[in-house]
């Protein structure tokens, strides 16, 4: 809870690690097992030992010492507030945490705290079929197909008036044509009250709509399913600034591997809730726009003063026109597009506006894959984007379930990344890596330049002061001076498919020639590099179909991904806890356990704790005292 | 028009190529280029000088001496009867030749010669808009977007008592989720007499379904855009012999790259057109299956005595219940998919059941690409299908427009390979390059087999008497007898994509470890193979947009991949010729010329007539004289 430090919600067990060194504060470390009555409970309801522990889900910072915590505690969701003193942790209650928390640790769910009130989405029951996105006591209809059919929730934020929700759900408008996945964006009103009479319990503000992620043409091809979201950043549109959503969306699980990524903008996702409703206006009826004549005053979706007096017409007709019409469009076409049969995009982060030497502001791109890699990506604006750089962070290949980026304090800006073997924190650019001008300059970077007096590739950023010998294109990715020869390294296609064969084909290898290499490369950090730490708390190895959940202290913006910095880098009151949830369940059909390790900067001690018995058939019933034992040196598995 | 000749249509002339060694019957060369009345008039059209051509695209050998040809006469299609005399060929009759040819060269069409009735499908209007299906005096209804929605035919057969029509078109089941394209297989009675009154001159029987060539899973996912299909061939299914037809199918042209080769039995087509039929109710209605109690008397869409004297309800029912409810399902899932952003498959051919050397029987499949390569596959039955080589036959890596089988006679059994650059001959099996047992039996070809006692890799079916010497293995790729090390070539996997993977990674790497360079390796044949012949006509390079044309003399099944070995060897009465259409223009934005060239077995003359003027800009408003060019060697391209 401290500055520079990051809280991460794992099995029965919440951490608090220094990102300084990745350390852990043991004192403020959380256990909270499930109690033997619950566990023996969930053993009889037919659920596995692995299962039946308490996976950390939702967190909160409800002020300076008040943490609220929820989590799966052997599929029965349970919620706790917890305060914190100097040296002490005290549970000041104790309360039932259904709509809250899922009952598996498989469901995906995102909570998110906002001017006071705690908003989730998850499934809600103990079969986890029925979807819901609650704030107490408002949620959505049970078994409501139009307003929630079979959601898989991926992020929350806050925006103006609104809180919104990104997830994916099967198409009820899609119906007769088969069974589809769409992306969705549902918005609800902060101040919703409820509705009037029987519906006060039920939103009054809650519509949706599809989120259209495609590549344009006469039949436009579409990336249907949301995996991630990066947080709202201010960014420029267009030249002008704008509040972008940047998304990952894939193509289905059984289809040909295929990550996009999206930016969507807030004006474009409210500018679709002020447009048409969609309805089916008889069970075997196309859906078709609703005709503005037959939308009732006031305008169902919007934010009012007082919900409950709203007539029942609007509150009837918001519950059964949830869907708009339109799609939000993202903007222009997709920003990236990669196929490959190996790996998809699963989590994204973006560090916004980075400055070229120029002083051209680009967003950049951080996006895990499924197998345990990072890859760079930088948004040009109109000329385009462009992979960068692509690295294996991960040896054993597991998903890259949270990325986020740590700012400032003594610990500098890193790049966190959280799967469920470990977390790690790696600078957010590898400048100093590169030896020669050429590739310095050929990577594109904007946070690199190549210093002509040192002869050194750089970060400029770092830089105070005159910067005329420096160089830098991120445009072209050649300069005259460090490449006399004239070669011109290919400029970005303009077929989205082959800048993505480019990136495969050719950008790799502008670094990192074969990616399974990277870890004995220039790619990735060897034993001894700088700026890459890693904390392993246990072993995935040992654990088979463990999913380990984390907790986020979620805040004005979202959670799913989670804020994981501490407040003295966001200026802001929350400590954030990135969430650690088997979010892309759908591609990664294992769990896995998650690591945490503290190791000091240029050291490298990995400490083992929580290790479950070496034979996943072999149940241990009693491993939460596992949190007891005393951490132990292991073999490094990777740096 | 004798034994192993082919005849190949193409631009104002139709060639008589022999296949022994691919030298040009000039005697049987047939020119018909447009009158210049009609090339006037074709530049009034607004068409180019490229355009306004007599692209051959219909032929059918009527019997012993007279051929029917179709062109597209300068977009004035027109139909000539020609008779063939020992040195004479002479023009019987002329006729418009509307519904028969399309007036674009681009446009795709098909067409087949049964039980003396000629069989059409293309566009029948100058537009281009309006899709047709033709037997004289039958033709389908006039924007009626149920009966043909935009449609691309690819293939027609006939078989028992109907006559089947392959091709893509916009699917009207699906408007109301967005645009896209299906496969379909349409169906008419051969003894359809058109309607009773104002219906005699429409089709009584025609229906039409789904293909559905589909990787199953919660949310399938399909290759819907039908590229191409093989004959009917006497293959097994389910170890019983059953009537296959083997289909390429891709992703739409924006999509991610993806081709499948799927293959359905004609027994799962006759049941799909024995099912339910589909329609919409009302035009905001879905579209739903139709009741059985709803359908009519004597069931719609099947074979009747004398279809005059149906009653008007079956008529209209048919007209308005075009669609088939169900899709035809593929035997199993798709054979084989592969997943590339380079290449698609346009073509292919089937040698069915080759014997391996146990004697078990396998479909070899050969596929072409649109970037000029020839990848050959085993449908193995239930251990699976593989890819097994892949050969770049096309240095320009123009489209493969057409694959077919010439068997036996004087020349052997021969892949006959036409792009729009030229024609080639390749031999079915390429053992005799490979040197080592271990590649011999690691390339897991049901033709090649290892002789122990010559130490070479032969082509076993060649082998009479004893053939206990030799090894094979095409189910693992691998034998004790020479890889004692016990190296196991990968087995194939399970899921499609990863045999894709496997393909582009491993398989490629067995025999050819890149494909770019396959012409300077064992993929392909050098200079002196023997067996690789070619012969060029003309050249693409200096026809830019020129699609060349050919005709087919179709038989009793199909012309769109055309028949083309002659009457001696298909033991039929007609001499084939291969269609040389701008099929997959949606995935080969240009067109190119035919090349047809004669060359001796070993020896590498090619020739070259018709030579446009270099500069694709330059017009040429009197080409039609090119084909008096007397013929000159020219540089051999590649062999």
């Amino acid at each position: 809870m401290d500055s520079d430090s990051i809280l991460i919600g794992s099995r029965n067990v919440v951490f608090n690690i220094s990102l300084v060194d990745l350390s852990e504060n043991v004192k403020q470390r959380i256990v909270w097992p499930p109690t033997a009555a619950h566990r023996e409970l969930c053993y009889l309801k037919g659920k596995s030992e692995e299962d039946c522990h308490n996976y950390i889900r939702v967190g909160a910072k409800l002020d300076e010492d008040r943490l609220l915590l929820c989590g799966t505690n052997a599929y029965k969701p349970l919620c706790r507030h917890y305060k914190f003193d100097e040296n002490k942790i005290e549970v000041l209650k104790e309360s039932e945490g259904q709509g809250w928390c899922p009952y598996d640790p498989y469901h995906n769910n995102t909570s998110l705290y906002s001017d006071g009130h705690v908003y989730t989405a998850t499934v809600a029951d103990f079969g986890g079929v029925e979807s819901m996105i609650y704030r107490e006591p408002l949620r959505t209809e049970r078994s409501d197909l139009i307003q929630l059919n079979d959601a898989n929730f991926i992020s929350s934020m806050a925006y103006e008036d609104y809180v919104f929700f990104f997830f994916r759900e099967a198409a009820v408008e899609y119906i007769n044509c088969g069974k589809i996945i769409y992306s969705r964006v549902a918005r609800v009103c902060k101040r919703d009250k409820g509705g009037p009479h029987q519906f006060w319990d039920r939103w009054t503000s809650l519509i949706k709509a599809r989120l259209n992620c495609s590549v344009p043409g006469d039949y436009p091809f579409y990336f249907d399913e949301i995996q991630s979201t990066s947080d709202i950043v201010d960014s420029v549109y267009n030249s002008t600034p704008s509040k972008l959503i940047y998304g990952i969306f894939t193509t289905p699980t059984n289809a040909i591997g295929g990550s996009a990524i999206c930016a969507f903008s807030m004006d474009d996702i409210m500018k679709t809730f002020d447009g048409a409703f969609k309805e089916q206006e008889s069970m075997n009826s196309n859906w078709l726009r609703v005709p503005p004549n037959k939308v009732p005053h006031p305008r169902p979706g919007q934010c009012v003063n007082d919900s409950r007096t709203l007539p029942d017409k609007a509150v009837n007709f918001v519950k059964t026109h949830t869907l708009m019409d339109e799609a939000v469009p993202s903007i222009n076409q997709p920003l990236l597009v990669r196929i490959s049969p190996r790996n998809r995009f699963v989590a994204i982060t973006v560090d916004p506006q980075v400055r070229t030497l120029e002083g051209i502001a680009m967003d950049v791109l951080f996006i895990g894959t499924d197998d345990g890699r990072i890859v760079k990506a930088v948004n040009r604006g109109k000329s385009g984007s462009i992979f960068t750089e692509e690295l294996l962070v991960n040896v054993k290949h597991s998903p890259i379930k949270t990325l986020s980026i740590a700012r400032g304090g003594i610990s500098g800006t890193k790049l966190v990344i959280i799967t469920n073997d470990e977390v790690q924190t790696i600078p957010l650019h590898r400048c100093s890596k590169i030896l020669t001008c050429r590739e310095c300059v050929g990577i594109q970077d904007p946070y690199c330049a190549w210093d002509t007096v040192t002869n050194a590739c750089i970060a400029h950023g770092d830089i105070i002061g005159s910067k005329q010998h420096l160089i830098q294109n991120v445009f072209r990715g050649v300069h005259t001076t460090c490449q006399p020869s004239g070669h011109v390294v290919s400029a970005v296609a303009q077929h989205p498919y082959e800048k993505d064969d480019m990136d495969m084909d050719n950008k790799e290898g502008t670094i990192c020639p074969k990616c399974s290499e990277c870890n004995t490369n220039l790619c990735s950090s060897g034993e001894n590099s700088v700026g890459q730490e890693k904390i392993v708390i246990y072993s995935a190895d040992t654990l088979g179909m463990v999913v380990t959940t984390s907790v986020v202290a979620t805040l004005v913006i979202g959670f799913v991904a989670g804020y994981f910095c501490s407040r003295h880098f966001r200026k802001n009151a929350y400590t954030n806890m990135p969430l650690h949830n088997p979010h892309n369940s759908a591609l990664n059909g294992e769990g896995g356990a998650s690591y945490l390790s503290p190791c000091a900067n240029n050291k490298s001690i990995n400490l083992l704790v929580n290790v479950p018995p070496k034979n996943t058939i072999d149940k241990n019933a009693n491993t939460s005292s596992d949190n007891n034992k005393t951490l132990q040196k292991v073999k490094k598995t990777y740096i």
